[in-house]
């Protein structure tokens, strides 16, 4: 059986994934997690190259604050944020989702981070790991970690503790 | 210019990777490392489906000390390992390879992990992330950051501190 939590999830990425493995894993498991939830991926148009830092995050917050909705959950994956592992993972998005909020917002950004402004308008921000990963690999181990969480919590043999 | 680190790096895993986009990955950075220091890539032969745990633990068991040489560094990839950071990893690698030693082993264990006479041979244990990720992800996740500390150690700008 089908069922799905009340929050959908659209994840928010600053440009597109080069990649083509990565594209691959990230279409993977975009299309997994559709048995358990309701999930949307958006990415950035029209970045330029060679942008300078600065203008890139402003493009950047003026990108991802277009796409918020006041009955958004913002969550910004970020290294220096909150540290789970897979199980309390799952257990703080159970939680989150009984919150009142519509819809994940998951703001992945690019090689600089983000701008200040945009993570203080972030509810939450989470680290997956020390290690700093690649940007576009993030999106891909984010994904992972998503579907991993909903398994547990439907019980499912997926994730060896 | 290129430079060889002392310690070449072999890495072992128990199984074939079986997705092909993680294997593209994998190849892509075991090619990019070639150009920092001497790597190989060794998957154990003959693994059958449905084994139980206790046994495949042992078999890979087996394995992994056939692999080992006194003049080996071990390194168990394990969630409960050495959290570091980018940067701390790199500077740790550095040190060790002044320690005397002529190869890093890195052992990455299926999805039971390892057996525990395997932890107690090794010289060190790494964990890459809190979170738990796929054992054939640990693959690629592992390379990167392997690429990414002789990137840094060689002060060139891929890393983004």
């Amino acid at each position: 059986m089908i069922t799905f939590t009340k929050m959908k999830c659209t994840g928010l990425v600053t440009e597109k994934t080069k990649e083509g493995y990565l594209e691959e894993g990230i279409r993977l498991y975009l299309k997994r997690l559709q048995h358990y939830t309701v999930i949307e991926w958006k990415t950035k148009p029209g970045n330029k190259k060679n942008t300078h830092e600065a203008q890139l995050l402003k493009t950047e917050k003026d990108w991802f604050f277009a796409q918020m909705e006041t009955s958004d959950y913002v969550v910004a994956l970020d290294d220096r944020g909150l540290e789970l592992n897979s199980l309390e993972l799952a257990h703080w998005i159970e939680q989150k989702n009984q919150c009142g909020k519509k819809r994940w917002l998951i703001l992945i950004g690019s090689a600089y981070g983000f701008d200040p402004e945009v993570l203080s308008r972030c509810d939450a921000r989470i680290s997956l790991s020390k290690l700093t990963f690649t940007h576009q690999m993030v999106r891909l181990i984010f994904l992972e970690q998503w579907y991993r969480a909903h398994t547990i919590l439907k019980g499912e043999s997926y994730h060896h503790a």
